[in-house]
């Protein structure tokens, strides 16, 4: 495998899974070439007149649709860990006796280790996308035959929108469909609020299967998914485990620690003149992001502040923020919690978008530069400002990436991270894994104190005088190493396990074989 | 121009403004090859973080994006004869010198007699879409330089989605829109409902221009049409007359024989069991239609039935029907009156459809063919049942195809026609421009009586005994023209002028020169 040092100085490889890559250029150092990617044309002749397109499983779906040796086949996780139908699918694929598949998650979940079995057994030849748990545990440790691709929720939707990755079979766990293949995820017993995470495969994957277990007389409204580009549907008893798609409550961080992160993190956006009116804002669904929410909620109100809107991640805060008048617009791209779920059927003003409004570069624009704060979290941060998301420093591939580099388009990009994880420094001479490059990551902020990017000379100004602590990284970085010491750096490998690719398509950093 | 006879008997060309036509295989007798359009990716870089991208007027936005000789310009007819924005277009292009440019709008209107002056000067070299009024009399006498080309909305979508009719530049009228693009057409005060007839347009265009006089901060909602396939957007003092937009009110038919050909079809689909619980209809807006509308309601009421869902156009009796429980959805392609606008608007189960949903062949499946009954209108019916919509019996070209080609799929598509038109009886002997094939016309409703297609022999069969005046298409011709004798052939040129494609994208009929 040839390797080539990219412009952020990261040794990367320049084919990855038998196709050239292009190294990382610098931010906005990349202009695509070429056109988007174009199925191939249907025709209503192979379609049935009446509009009933179900087959009575998942193996008549996967064979309706010519499922054959070394496909591409995409699943969404807007089911979270309570997903079976990626599960259901391979395992047909199995008793189907096809081999060398390519998973496409759009990210997989500690449920989801019931591929290792098809990985093992040469069904699974690899899988691009995001690698929770057991997975990325597998990938890590050099047992998956290609390299894994990470790419963002944006970086996804514009590797299938460039035809850089083909779909052959794109399967959409729907929690609401009629027999036309149209669907929706706001309602039904494995609601889950929406499934904006499957529309870039249902629209330029060559054959795609709704699978669901609720189906309603056509029309199914809203369609977030349109039968008009569905092949054929398959009723199950369940598509998956209610009580781990959405939890029924949001939970909010109890640690003394993570608390002060988010409220110096809310100061900080009332300080920066950010909070101001029809500001608009994002944040996550991890605990202390949910903390800054909460803060930022009373900044508002006591400033008599509202935003024009948020961007989702729904939840019960962030219902509770649009139902008071607080935020005049959710616009959704995934619904944590039963609160989400209900707002997002019931309230025009929540909006249902998809990676494509919200995050794909390859586009005409996109939501997330217009956002004025987004809230992040890291596994590490270095005097560069760099950031890490998938990897822990003993450099072992444990989460995707999300949203988290789209989100660094907006306006002011916040981390929002503990000194330390299990007593080793967050803050780090160098990331281990290169996720978001420091030029786009404007501040830091721990339960230490907050650093500003120097780049950010206009935040500087804004905050001085503010009462908060602003201090250097440097400053940040020698403390924490004076407590723990500084960690000794891990070896790693020269084997290339996967790749973390950069919004634009490129090869931003590799991640190496552990263990 | 080499003319080749196609399966229909019809001589069309076998090249059609310079590219490659197929000529009509028979219903179902043509199966598309190859993949969809693909504009050229798209990138961030080339638009503002901030997305606001607004330019100062019509022209600057033109240069914005390039046009140059020769293109495509296209537009969308949801403003009708209130449009301003068509012609502001052209009249903008023309003072910037730009010539040979290909108009190809979803129809145009006399409003639009405008662009005439534009095809004389050479900036518009000719028109595909349909032309209604003075530009259908402009290319009728064989002024236009180019031929133009009638596709259905269907076939428009399948056109566009196929590759046959690159868009180079969509211009898109937006009653309301946000400096990202986002735009709707359910509110402001051009209001016309929806914006389906510019989707495709706004997908598939290498370059989007959204020209609104509503702006709204951002985010525009709902966005029918997305900013993230916008690239500028201009602010104007008006899009558009909007007495001319949608009707205050809506006109039904007070002429007697019109009321009886809606009441004959009305007690045809309640005899014929196609009004059953659950059912589904497709209405027009002409005053025939609605009153069929009317009638089909007062039998719903009196048997208790109610339907699933009702296609439309949309007006004030549907959407009564709607609030009082007859219909449960309308699934809307046009909104013609404020009573439909405010609807859509704000009723959830009225719900804003395109041609990609509705009417595209080369889709897998549409709306269509579910439909049970449609009840469409006809300029000529012939005795095989073939239908013409877009030429007089002078052989003038006054009308476009809209959605008629596409509703013929419906599982009982019906025409309701009055016998005569300026005392030329409209059931001929063979159509002087076929615009549907006579296998897909199931019934021919008159005042003077029904006529079902033989190939019906279900219906036949299912209202026997009705009481209902039915009677073969022969008969009824034979009277008609024992009250004004069979009508002189007019003598056909031999010069093209237009040709009529197919839902598939194939040549159905030419029209030839006139006067």
């Amino acid at each position: 495998m040839k390797l080539v040092e990219n412009a952020a100085g990261r040794l990367v490889p320049t084919e990855v899974n038998g196709r050239d890559a292009v190294p990382f250029a610098g931010v906005g150092g990349h202009r695509p070439a070429g056109r988007r990617a174009a199925p191939r044309v249907a025709t209503c002749l192979d379609y049935p007149d009446d509009g009933d397109k179900r087959v009575g499983s998942i193996a008549e779906a996967l064979e309706a649709v010519g499922l054959a040796d070394g496909m591409v086949v995409s699943s969404h996780h807007h089911l979270r860990n309570g997903d079976a139908v990626a599960n259901l699918v391979f395992d047909a694929a199995a008793a189907l006796g096809r081999r060398d598949l390519m998973w496409f998650p759009s990210a997989s979940f500690p449920v989801h280790a019931n591929q290792i079995r098809h990985l093992e057994a040469g069904v699974i030849h690899h899988i691009e996308g995001s690698m929770n748990g057991p997975l990325g545990d597998y990938c890590s440790t050099g047992r998956m035959r290609g390299l894994g691709v990470l790419r963002s929720h944006g970086g996804r939707w514009q590797a299938i929108q460039d035809g850089e990755v083909g779909i052959d079979v794109a399967v959409i766990a729907a929690p609401t469909a009629d027999a036309f293949g149209n669907a929706t995820g706001d309602r039904g017993p494995a609601g889950c609020g929406l499934l904006g995470f499957a529309l870039a495969d249902s629209i330029y994957a060559e054959k795609v299967i709704v699978v669901t277990d609720n189906l309603v007389p056509f029309p199914c409204l809203p369609w977030q998914i349109q039968g008009n580009h569905v092949d054929v549907v398959v009723e199950v008893d369940s598509i998956g485990d209610p009580t781990k798609i959405v939890s029924g409550t949001t939970r909010v961080t109890n640690s003394p620690d993570r608390l002060r992160i988010a409220e110096l993190a809310a100061r900080f956006c009332a300080a920066a003149g950010i909070m101001r009116p029809g500001f608009s804002f994002q944040a996550g669904a991890g605990g202390t992001t949910l903390a800054f929410a909460i803060y930022l909620r009373d900044l508002m109100r006591a400033a008599g502040v509202t935003a024009r809107f948020a961007r989702g991640g729904s939840n019960r805060y962030m219902v509770e923020m649009l139902s008071e008048g607080l935020v005049e617009h959710i616009l959704d791209g995934q619904t944590f919690d039963l609160d989400g779920v209900a707002s997002i059927r019931s309230d025009p003003r929540h909006v249902n978008t998809s990676p494509f409004t919200s995050y794909n570069f390859h586009g005409k624009g996109n939501f997330a530069s217009m956002v004025d704060v987004a809230v992040l979290g890291a596994t590490e941060v270095d005097l560069e400002f760099n950031g890490n998301v998938v990897t822990h420093s003993d450099g072992r591939l444990l989460h995707g990436i999300g949203g988290w580099q789209n989100c660094l388009a907006a306006r002011c990009a916040m981390l929002l991270v503990p000194s330390f994880r299990d007593r080793i420094p967050v803050i780090v001479e160098e990331v281990t894994t290169l996720c978001g490059p420091g030029e786009l990551i404007d501040v830091v902020v721990t339960e230490r104190g907050i650093a500003v990017n120097p780049r950010r000379q206009d935040l500087l100004d804004a905050v001085a005088g503010s009462g908060l602590p602003i201090r250097p990284i440097e400053d940040l970085k020698a403390e924490l190493d004076r407590i723990c010491g500084s960690p000794q750096p891990v070896p790693r490998s020269d084997q290339p396990v996967a790749v973390v690719k950069w919004v634009d398509g490129t090869v931003l950093d590799t991640v190496w074989k552990v263990g």
